[in-house]
């Protein structure tokens, strides 16, 4: 039997990271579903074979929460295993180690999967005979220490600003790739957000959107300190469009010390 | 004595391919960098050896021709080697292999040596002795058979449009990374070109822009049927700004017959 957590080793690249140092959270979010591609592929669940049977996996919610970001040349192992499986939605995680062993942050995802002729999701657990559950961990192996997906109330949000999507802005189904959402989003905030550095950011992914729509970006600060963003696909004064994605920021406070260089 | 050519494995990742399943030329810019980081680093002319001394490595031009372009999930390998070297410049050249060891493409690139403090350009046959001229491969196994680096002649170039620039763009030291302006540029292009498939890219770095510069871009069609572009920032109606970057595209032609999926 195929152990059930794998370990997916990265290398912090030059172009990979930003003014201070630190990876982007957008990178981060890259390696993290290549993580999650390969664990799927090694057990027979990854794109290549569910293409065959015409499905594929949509990331529907990432939340990554991260004490200390990795940094340009360094060394980091990402450790992915599935936490649960429901007939609709399967958990995986994540957590981000040093090369000494010790944690970074974690990370949660939920995925769903879908038929690709139809568009409409897969029961998970009646597809390949329910095979998924043979790689759900048990819960002492589960350990995921950050909190699960919040829920977003868009109440008093501004309009930021507009931008056109391009060539770069796609991936190979032609659809604006989710990184390039994280990258947009973290676009909107000053420098000193980054100064700071990011504690956790929180993406939901609810439609997709092509190559030549328009993305108009909301934000909202919220009470507790965090700051949602919504993303909003050919909105108009007269049409608000349809919601794409929303994400919700954690900045480090000077007092955590957790993120000095 | 070490070799004096590097090989460079790469893995072509789901999210560097465009629509098409091609790598961007961005992505392959940047491994093609990551490779002469790599080979510099192992003879002792890294940032980081460099960095000591107050040196660092300035990209000047770099141009990449390519017969064929990595699909996603393709193994290849990147070769490099130091051309040539005299008192301002070095010439760096690249090879993208196959796994079967063919190669796909090939590519350029020019290399200053700056003073940190002073911006000013070094000697490169003085610094460390003359070392780097140990590294210089002979003549024959030099063998990158595609064109130099062109001219540029702007003269009837049209305003295509501004971007500001944000906090993605920007690189560890501040700047806008060389990476993003090949994204940028090829920005401007329609989904067309990009199913032709870009034969060979040309990019000349004349200065540095900084977070918050907006960039204008302008675009030339040259009768040879070669498009160039030209990238100012902080242009105003007033003032043509500064000329941050110039890059020349050649486009595959369908009887080219090389690029078909």
């Amino acid at each position: 039997m195929m152990e059930k957590i794998d370990a997916h080793p990265i290398y912090i690249e030059p172009f990979h990271v930003d003014f201070t140092g630190r990876i982007f959270m957008g990178m981060l979010g890259n390696h993290l579903l290549n993580a999650a591609g390969n664990h799927s592929q090694r057990r027979g669940w990854g794109i290549g074979a569910l293409n065959e049977t015409r499905h594929t996996w949509v990331l529907s919610r990432l939340s990554i929460e991260m004490m200390d970001m990795p940094r340009q040349y360094e060394h980091c192992t990402i450790t992915t295993w599935v936490e649960s499986v429901m007939k609709l939605f399967t958990n995986r995680n994540f957590a981000i180690l040093r090369e000494d062993g010790t944690a970074m942050g974690y990370a949660r995802s939920v995925w769903a999967m879908i038929d690709m002729e139809t568009r409409r999701p897969c029961d998970l657990l009646s597809l390949y005979d329910g095979d998924i559950l043979n790689y759900v961990v048990a819960p002492e192996e589960n350990i995921c220490p950050i909190e699960g997906h919040g829920r977003f109330r868009f109440r008093n949000a501004e309009f930021v600003r507009t931008i056109p999507t391009y060539y770069s802005d796609v991936d190979i189904n032609g659809h604006i790739n989710s990184i390039k959402y994280i990258e947009h989003i973290l676009d909107l905030f000053p420098r000193e957000t980054f100064e700071h550095g990011i504690r956790r950011f929180e993406i939901a992914y609810k439609a997709e959107s092509y190559m030549g729509d328009t993305l108009s970006f909301f934000q909202q600060q919220n009470e507790d300190g965090t700051i949602d963003v919504e993303v909003r696909k050919n909105a108009t004064e007269e049409n608000p469009g349809e919601v794409v994605c929303q994400a919700r920021l954690s900045i480090h406070h000077a007092e955590d010390g957790q993120q000095e260089s």
